[in-house]
């Protein structure tokens, strides 16, 4: 690994809680503030790590198994490690990405939860790399689900997987951020993103350099 | 993991070494002395893990680090082994498949040699199933690059790594040989495919039910 110079913040939250447009207000606020800011995304982030993501997000729920999953997305992430984080931490620059490796614990470790260990212990052997800030944004599932299908992306093959697994998602991201108060923290997702950006700005500009 | 019926064998071998003509020369064999063989391969061998195989076997040697490589090769063979390999050997059938998991010990422990102990440690956690018998066809590592390179299929992504990588597979695949007696038997791959199918049969007969 190269030597650590940049900052590395993660968003996470379940499908339709708004992460996503939150990841590039933040990279928009950071570029603002003049900071060399980075926006990328997982599955995916990297040219191969995208190809990947493509066998991940479309087709039937029951397409792969967990474990054969789990290998999936450990896949991409090595590749948008090596590839995109890596590099720009080792310029000093700020990565944001949205999603990183606590969605495979919560999804992974949700649907199945004997995998977590399996989880775990591969991202000790293939990525041992963890954001210096996750945030969660919290939503309410049923509203989450709700604007997730309305979206209809194409890339649906979670959403699909139904309202009870958004549920235990949900409980699943809370858990973590009590888990690990020091990396991960809970942002509240109701109100306009307007509002749920300023929330998150004001957490993330705590850690900045 | 089902209850064990079937018998799994494995052919092994450097590229152009002949290993797919001999799978499967000796699925048919199996068949015509009354044996429900089946015939796959890697990587692939079930639906999902062909679309994984695309993304390995096509594209620029560098497409990979070696190991996300070997992330992929896995996910592809946890998916071959959940749904064709395991199935058909609580079926009590005798599946034949052209390469297993010494493949990718050989390969990407070749490629780099302190990766063997990540192949080896994601073998444990994610695959844990060795076949009953493994046939490595030795074949002269010029002469097999010379036929590997005449074929041109567009899945010569390895083919490409060049002869001395090749030289260094084939001494892989005998220290494998030598270090595994029990399971792994190597055979002479010279002269024609019927020679070395009779070499093959008599080896394979010993283990037969």
């Amino acid at each position: 690994m190269a030597a650590r110079r940049g900052l590395f913040i993660s968003l996470e939250g379940i499908d339709g809680s708004g992460k996503s447009t939150q990841a590039r207000l933040l990279a928009a606020r950071l570029r603002a503030a003049g900071h060399d800011a980075v926006l990328t995304r997982e599955p995916g982030g990297s040219p191969g790590a995208e190809e990947i993501r493509r066998l991940l997000v479309e087709g039937d729920p029951a397409r792969w198994s967990p474990e054969t999953e789990i290998l999936l997305f450990t896949a991409a992430r090595r590749d948008h490690l090596e590839r995109t984080i890596e590099p720009a931490l080792a310029e000093g620059r700020i990565v944001v990405s949205d999603r990183f490796a606590d969605s495979t614990r919560v999804y992974q470790g949700t649907a199945r939860a004997d995998l977590r260990a399996v989880v775990d212990q591969l991202h000790r052997l293939m990525i041992g790399r963890e954001p210096d800030l996750t945030l969660i944004i919290d939503m309410d599932p049923d509203a989450a689900l709700a604007r997730g299908l309305a979206r209809k992306s194409g890339e649906d093959r979670f959403e699909d997987m139904g309202a009870d697994f958004q549920a235990r998602l949900a409980a699943g991201f809370r858990a973590l951020a009590a888990a690990q108060p020091g990396r991960c923290a809970l942002i509240d997702g109701t109100g306009t993103p307007e509002d749920v950006a300023a929330r998150v700005w004001a957490r993330a500009e705590r850690t900045l350099p």
